[in-house]
């Protein structure tokens, strides 16, 4: 099988290109391994990092002279001036780099995400929806990452369970959920969460806010870290006390959704049949599942209708709810689809 | 005075297109008060916010229609679908709903930030610098908003100083004042710091590591959270234990610049003449200050040479530092430059 970068290559000849140039976060770090941060929102000393990938050449990132010592090793880089004490000038400056890396080739980019000061540079053509398919089926260095962000899944997950205690706010609870992976990750790292309690759990998700917790409660945790580039998910529900017997009920139904999709997945199989068997008696309105890599929600999405054929090396969160009655349950699972199924790549608990 | 919508379209009308559209989330902020979810990149389901202003209308947001909700009073919207259970296409329901709002007209924008799928279906041309330095003498809500910003840095600087003890790593401390950031917050609080300890110090910032505190150590704590689209900014240099006497001295020497800074601060003064009179008998290797506002850098930069005039209304966070030997300290507070000096709006303890 062909590489990541051989494959983005091969869409952009099929188009008529000559080299891909990425300018999604998650297409950068897919073809690089360069991850960027996201955190904060635009710098003003540089441009987003991009990515150009030709034909016997190394992957080239077109980054900052701030940026250019945290790329990753078998990168070559195309660097501009970054910060400065002196006049600012990110745009001219990224676009002369971008200018000097391309060279006068047509490339294969992204609209979606290229800034138009940057497009006007360059001769380029649209190869968005066939570079985000392609990252659908992972390589096995990927899945090793996915597996290293899951980790720290599984350890947001135990603090949470561990620490989630009436009194205490959804706030309080996710600083020391938020702590406990950033602990492990050993470093800052980008999260996307929802964690919501008591009658919020009905609203699906949502970030936490000031409620505080009490015995008989229901907190949904879902926890989407990113880790060298590459997002984990995973939700569990967990009870503050003894559950209710209405709330055992629902979670029973979750659980078994849950475990149809872990046992019925196949490759071969369309993303929308996947769905169906997911989603049979249960009616959330939401995904069942979607892929996982260095984006938080990617092909292949499991969602009603999909014509999507599952493939083995893709890696897919499969994440059945259920919502009414002033309460919510939601529990989810990271699998990689193999030759014959799926193995489970989260290690967190699910019981309520 | 015009307010920022006025003086946004005045630079459009100059430039000769009718109407402004804002990309950058910094100025989508500024001119409509909705502030972009920022902290975990762009989303699959939209693209982000635009912002248009024209003559007799209120400011229209384009956004998907997850974000419409969250839309600030006084704000127009024109909404595309956003999350779907069916196949999604952000870029094409985002550029369908530019098309519309724009109705033909000439936009004044920000190619640098806008994408090139959309610039490709607008009239538009460039005026980023203008809008840039038009944000840099704020109107007075926004001066009321940078207080509320600079209060999540006086209550995270309160929390390090309080908690920083010997044998909690720097990531420890981190989770500590973030969470203090987001108790007063009452929720998830975009934030940019550098928190180094010992000799990190010296290498002037850096996220949060794994490194333990020790006695004698110091610790550079620099907060920067939005709140309401507006960012704090402050520093201050804590000592771990007794500081040593060549930290006193360094400290004695900072502290001295921070003040030669407030008290030399005056409407109608160079930023460059501005930054002389901070950095003189300092060698830090970074500007003395920049304007804060819906962006945690902007004009005016407090840089040498910076010919940018002075203004009443503006909002300049001012950070001299001292760098060597093995340590660094660095210190900063945010003034409002008035009609004859600055008020200052930091509350936080600088002593070391």
């Amino acid at each position: 099988m062909m590489g990541r970068q051989e494959r983005a290559l091969e869409i952009a000849r099929r188009a008529g290109a000559d080299a891909v140039l990425a300018a999604h976060p998650s297409t950068v770090a897919w073809l690089t391994g360069h991850a960027a941060d996201i955190e904060t929102g635009p710098s003003p000393f540089a441009l987003a990092p991009l990515a150009l990938v030709a034909a016997r050449e190394p992957p080239t990132l077109i980054v900052s002279e701030d940026e250019a010592g945290a790329v990753p090793a078998g990168c070559e880089v195309v660097s501009y001036p970054g910060y400065s004490l002196g006049p600012l000038d990110p745009v001219g400056a990224a676009a002369a780099a971008l200018e000097h890396a391309v060279g006068g080739r047509k490339v294969a980019t992204e609209p979606a995400v290229l800034p138009a000061a940057l497009a006007s540079r360059v001769s380029w053509l649209d190869v968005s929806a066939d570079l985000a398919s392609a990252r659908a089926v992972k390589d096995d260095d990927e899945i090793e990452l996915l597996r290293g962000a899951i980790e720290l899944c599984d350890v947001g997950q135990r603090a949470a369970r561990a620490r989630a205690a009436p009194g205490m706010t959804e706030l309080e609870l996710w600083a020391l959920v938020r702590a406990a992976i950033e602990a492990e990750a050993g470093g800052r790292t980008p999260l996307l969460a929802d964690l919501v309690s008591g009658p919020r759990t009905e609203e699906i998700g949502g970030h936490p806010g000031e409620r505080p917790l009490v015995d008989g409660d229901l907190v949904i945790c879902d926890l989407v870290p990113r880790r060298a580039g590459y997002w984990g998910d995973s939700c569990a529900t967990i009870p503050i006390g003894m559950p209710s017997g209405a709330a055992r009920e629902r979670y029973g139904a979750v659980r078994e959704a849950l475990a149809r999709a872990v046992d019925g997945v196949r490759p071969g199989m369309r993303a929308g049949d996947l769905d169906a068997l997911t989603r049979d008696g249960l009616d959330y309105p939401h995904h069942t599942g979607h892929g996982l890599g260095t984006a938080w929600h990617e092909e292949p999405r499991i969602v009603p209708g999909a014509t999507t054929m599952l493939e083995p090396g893709m890696v897919v969160a499969l994440e059945p709810g259920s919502y009414g009655d002033g309460q919510g349950i939601r529990v989810e699972q990271v699998v990689l689809i193999t030759s014959d199924g799926c193995d489970i790549l989260s290690g967190h608990e699910l019981e309520l």
